[in-house]
């Protein structure tokens, strides 16, 4: 059996440094991705627009540094397309062909937009006609490559839906019944690797519970030791569980699987105690972060690299939207 | 005084020949406006889509006919810029952007949308995002180009009041206060110059009571022979009342003062017939169409020149829009 070869398009928000919950949640399945298929990641900075549109001068900052955590941690502009939304124009008109033919009552059931729109009642100012039609530009973001498959979480599930229904109805309005011009993307779903926070909660910046993936090994140190572990296991002598360990969930990305066992093992009979735990997790920070470290200073030490990386996979990104816009336009009858 | 020079954006959208009906009510005023100010009339392609996304590919036919109907009725090239919306791809990048601040609440209270929500009640899957977002493209539109005033009736006045707000929040959110970058268009309210059909309903093609600008006088003296005139002047020798005759408006528009004033003295003292009435109006329109007819013969012998009228318009209008994107992408602090 030959694996198929998937046309893969995925973006993030620039909306800051990335940090461990990024990685494993997404990163990672990136980097295995790229191997594989056929990938453009891209730089959401319009979609960023959604949140940040009242003060949009500071998405700009977050641009290069979102490439660099990329390339950093192994993304790689030879295997992959890493490029700018805002750079490639056709992904702005192909939002407003496909605006037309979106119906709004399928956007309103989107359960992210009833969410927001309902923690907004008092402040409705906030749901703009754009976050509304946020699924909308992810459409046109995904099909306009005419993607074949997109990494998503169970939570991205729905928007997803959306995107395939946006592509069914343009094919159904549009082509022949038996030569759709959109693929209808399949969800490639991401092994639910969430690494939780120091604390236990979910890994955010906000929440101070995160570790950067360009944090100084010097800086996480203190942070790692300071960790709760689990609560029940008052005495080194007292036997713990991994299960309820904030901990453990660290060491089963970072870990190998048979210090994993060996961890594991050693807490649940007492033999190994917190402190030698906290150390082994340390170490394997300190292997894993120490090449993208390496990466990230040669990146910094060249700041005009990052850009470099972004122009050329902008002009690779533009002419294989040019080419589906204007193949997009015909089908309109819209090419002048 | 000096009359001040005003930039003025207005569109039509290409959904079929026009007639004597939205001459008047539009054509003769952007006839004058080419005159004395700076205008862009544009082909509104993309609009059209609003409600013709169903079947896109009947729109194209629609846009060269769209523009010989404006210059063989007067508009000069030279005098003004001629361009088609889906050839300024910045209308669509300036529509994303303002898609992220305009609240949807502004959208949902647009009287137009309402009214059409509830008329599709039924048929919900026409109410699409794009429809409900008319607004945004329209300002999008009229302020790319920095416009001061647009031409307007005063049902199309809480569109541009909306486009006002729209330009405003956009100003309050990046710019100083003393530096707005959009002008706020004000309203240049056209005079309710409304020529009824033919049988006194509103002039429309659906209704079979319009003259297009295009049709031969020898298909229009039969219509005006068939016209109902003062329904209660039965007999020649009875007095008329021009007030409830459906001729009148016609000469009140077409046919020059002193002689309207005579038809009115002729009319009201049943010294003039319905007979003569309608043969003077076919003479005014004789007048009035014959130097269009002229015009249209020879754009059509020289199918070529309409396209590059069009061309030379796009280039003009393409040049302004890359201007101005190139000012919002900085003050957004999105100029790559």
């Amino acid at each position: 059996m030959t694996a198929t070869k998937e046309c893969i398009v995925s973006g993030m928000r620039p909306t800051g440094p990335l940090h461990l919950g990024h990685h494993f949640g997404v990163l990672a399945n990136w980097l295995d991705l790229q191997e594989k298929h056929d990938c453009l990641f891209f730089v959401a900075d319009w979609h960023a627009l959604t949140t940040e549109y009242a003060d949009p001068k500071k998405v700009k900052g977050f641009v290069p540094g979102l490439v660099l955590d990329w390339v950093a941690a192994g993304l790689d502009p030879d295997k992959c397309v890493i490029f700018q939304q805002s750079q490639v124009k056709e992904h702005a008109e192909l939002h407003l062909l496909l605006s037309m033919l979106t119906p709004v009552g399928w956007l309103e059931r989107n359960p992210t937009y009833k969410d927001v729109a309902t923690e907004l009642a008092g402040q409705k100012d906030l749901a703009t006609y754009g976050f509304l039609g946020y699924p909308v530009l992810m459409a046109a973001d995904i099909i306009l490559y005419r993607s074949t498959a997109v990494p998503v979480g169970h939570d991205q599930l729905p928007h997803l839906e959306l995107t395939r229904e946006i592509a069914r109805r343009f094919n159904f309005l549009n082509c022949p019944e038996d030569k759709p011009f959109f693929p209808e993307p399949k969800a490639l779903l991401t092994e639910e690797a969430k690494l939780p926070g120091l604390d236990g909660r979910k890994m955010s910046k906000s929440y101070g519970n995160s570790i950067a993936l360009g944090e100084p090994l010097e800086n996480i140190a203190p942070k790692i030791k300071t960790m709760l572990t689990d609560k029940n296991r008052l005495r080194r002598t007292d036997p713990g569980d991994p299960a309820v360990c904030n901990l453990y969930p660290y060491h089963k990305l970072l870990t190998a699987p048979e210090k994993c066992a060996e961890i594991r093992e050693g807490c649940t009979t007492a033999s190994f105690g917190c402190v030698d735990c906290k150390k082994a997790l340390m170490e394997s920070l300190t292997a894993f972060l120490t090449p993208i470290h390496e990466r990230r200073r040669a990146l910094e030490a060249d700041p005009e690299r990052l850009w470099h990386i972004l122009e050329q996979g902008n002009a690779k990104a533009r002419a294989r939207a040019a080419e589906s816009m204007d193949a997009i336009r015909k089908l309109l009858n819209f090419d002048f």
